[in-house]
């Protein structure tokens, strides 16, 4: 089939008519679909109802523990649970904190620290001013929200298949103004790559110009596995360690996908020293986080990685058949025209879609017209501004697979009607 | 009885003999006590433990919602909890934001942005510099410490039996850079004070130089009444519509020492204006809070405040037995001597003890020295600094009643004895 790049201007008014008529049907339906955030199904959430019993008051009087959990005190979580997440994520539990329900807070108040404070016995970066961030992209639009709230300037990094482009950063970090990176390394929100071995190693390696240069290591999905071919992440902390590099990356997680989001526990991993940095700034803030609900958990996979890591097994029955649809239907349905290219990931919560430049935002506007929410088209990238105005993040996991079903169906007639529009301009 | 000021030498000699040899006895026990921190005791947590079993995963499944709580969202707390808080504070639901499980983290957190992005439109404090609080004394020193990690240099504000000293609060507003206060203005941590209600019109009324002047009304104990005859704290915001003040004061209060510390709900109410800048903060730094912790703690109380407040007798029926015996024994081995005064509290956590000037570090080094370890000696002062040396913050919740009369005997010694030591010197 032709592409429709090499269409005619009648055959592109022939497609756009029919794109159109197809359109106003979906219209006319007064649909009411998201698939804007990466939200969990009810399916899913189901599937941890079991976390609510888990920890009832007899089970409590049962366990003979260290403390009372149920008073102040370990602020750096329990031990069983700093336990856990090392464990999963291949770290010491002395290198691991627990926070509150959000790695997200983790990682807002980790920047604030280094701001306000500083890092690694250097001037906070609010009184060195001038701060600048590495933004691989399309990235995580919250990655960005802290950085703008902090007037952070954000400066893109293409991503490619085997993850950031790191000739342009071995280039950039010379400038010592550059003090970290935000990065999702494996199932990277929205595309999907995973960081090749080899990027993951450039990355240990780097020898920036700022003492205080840190790297956000957001794992989000280090354990959502979507197929039965997943990738393999290098484990971070083994490759810094080659290079005397420990210092210069945190990494993040939560049970949010796990569990219930908004009601997990988060985590993060670092070396000793900036554990030490950043316990001195909780230690003002908090005198403990939930250690009930991080008991809850513990008991729920009965403290094992092993069982954290089946029981995503569950989660893949419900989101897999979400992501083959949709990525089925791109084929189908954009793949002979030319006018889109994604990436079908092995994990993670999105598919990344490149619709022709210059019409993501019609696209998310037609959706939005028809009903249907995207992701806000631009939040993918730094300041909302998608330089190329061409990708879309699309969130499958919250509609049931025939909602789905039906807003991918739209979308798909949307893409091509916008490129219609735009190539008939 | 002759006070120990009135004592000949002799006297003195003979009664710090007297005192050594009942030290040495307590010293020989080999004691580990702990009235260090205003914990709940385990009776009290016990009494909490149905919270565990209120939200069983059959009980979440007969509940109709109005959304999923088990999902990403509501960032400002689910409705019901709002309106939990707004009845305990005496203010309207959409002017509570709910936290995580610690107020003082809201309280971190609202300076941080007070601090980097400004209030009230105003500068951010950290690009004006030299900004200065007050802070009424003794206070509680972790109030202090969130000023002295942002480098906010503290001014000591004497406390009587009304409050804070207005007369100099008055004074040194007119100063562009003092940019708050902290407060715990119902039985005040450690003096158990309430603001009488002339102290709070005078607040309400103020009227600093700085437009982004804020006070943090931590009222923590806000319906923790341990007498019959409770002190009244009136409505801040009561006080503060009459003067269109309502933007200078964010208040802030928690289940910790209701429920359970450490894994309860935060809250803080504060003024349109103020709801909505605190609320442009969390959403970068967030999705939600717990709110199935939240929902938890609406069903336990079944939603309402006065089911919570008659909850506050229990805790009473635990908590009272041990202040009063802390003074019963104040009065019959301290009150004879002259050596020292407290104020008996009709609510909170502390009995704040002012002993002979001087000698609190020796105190509290003589008990830690026989085994009972008190609240940091100097910890109720900025920067751990008490000018006169003679406040003593004595927590009487955490140890059975056995304990905390032995280690309230051998503090009484260790106060009498520090007195003879510093006269005979």
């Amino acid at each position: 089939m032709k592409k429709i790049s090499e269409f005619s201007r009648d055959e592109l008014l022939s497609l756009k008519s029919e794109l159109e008529s197809q359109y106003n049907e979906f219209k006319a339906k007064g649909l009411k679909l998201d698939m804007s955030r990466g939200k969990p199904s009810k399916d899913q959430l189901d599937m941890s109802d079991g976390l609510l019993d888990t920890l009832s008051s007899e089970e409590y009087e049962k366990l003979s523990l260290p403390s009372d959990y149920r008073n102040y005190g370990i602020l750096l979580g329990i031990p069983e649970c700093r336990k856990l997440f090392a464990d999963i994520l291949g770290v010491d539990a002395e290198n691991v904190i627990i926070g509150g329900t959000a790695s997200l807070t983790l990682m807002f108040d980790f920047i604030t620290q280094c701001m306000v404070s500083g890092i690694g016995g250097c001037e906070p970066w609010l009184k060195q001013g001038g701060v600048k961030f590495l933004c691989p992209v399309p990235g995580y639009d919250r990655h960005f929200g802290i950085c703008e709230y902090y007037g952070i300037e954000m400066i893109n990094i293409p991503m490619n298949e085997n993850g950031p482009d790191m000739d342009i950063i071995e280039e950039l970090i010379r400038d010592e103004k550059i003090k970290g990176m935000f990065c999702v390394p494996k199932y990277s929100n929205p595309t999907g790559i995973t960081y090749s071995d080899e990027t993951v190693r450039r990355i240990a390696a780097m020898k920036p110009a700022a003492k205080d240069f840190r790297i956000i290591w957001d794992n989000a999905y280090c354990i959502h596995d979507l197929t039965d071919t997943p990738d393999k992440l290098l484990n971070i902390f083994d490759e810094l360690k080659k290079y005397g590099n420990e210092d210069m990356v945190v990494e993040f997680c939560s049970t949010s996908k796990i569990t219930f989001p908004g009601s997990g526990v988060s985590a993060l991993a670092a070396s000793d020293s900036n554990i030490k940095e950043i316990e001195n700034r909780m230690k003002y803030q908090t005198i403990s986080q939930d250690k009930l609900n991080q008991l809850r958990h513990v008991k729920y996979f009965d403290g094992k990685a092993e069982n954290v890591i089946a029981y995503m097994e569950k989660h893949k029955e419900h989101l897999a058949p979400k992501f083959d649809a949709v990525c089925e239907m791109f084929e189908k349905e954009l793949g002979p025209f030319g006018v889109a290219s994604w990436h079908k990931p092995n994990g993670g919560y999105f598919i990344s879609l490149d619709v022709m430049k210059g019409t993501a935002k019609r696209v998310g506007e037609l959706c939005r017209q028809a009903g249907v929410v995207l992701t806000t088209v631009g939040a993918t990238y730094p300041y909302g501004e998608d330089p190329e105005d061409k990708n879309i993040r699309i969130a499958p996991s919250l509609p049931p697979v025939s909602e789905l079903m039906t807003a991918t169906q739209l979308l798909c007639i949307c893409v091509k009607l916008a490129a219609c529009e735009a190539l008939l301009k």
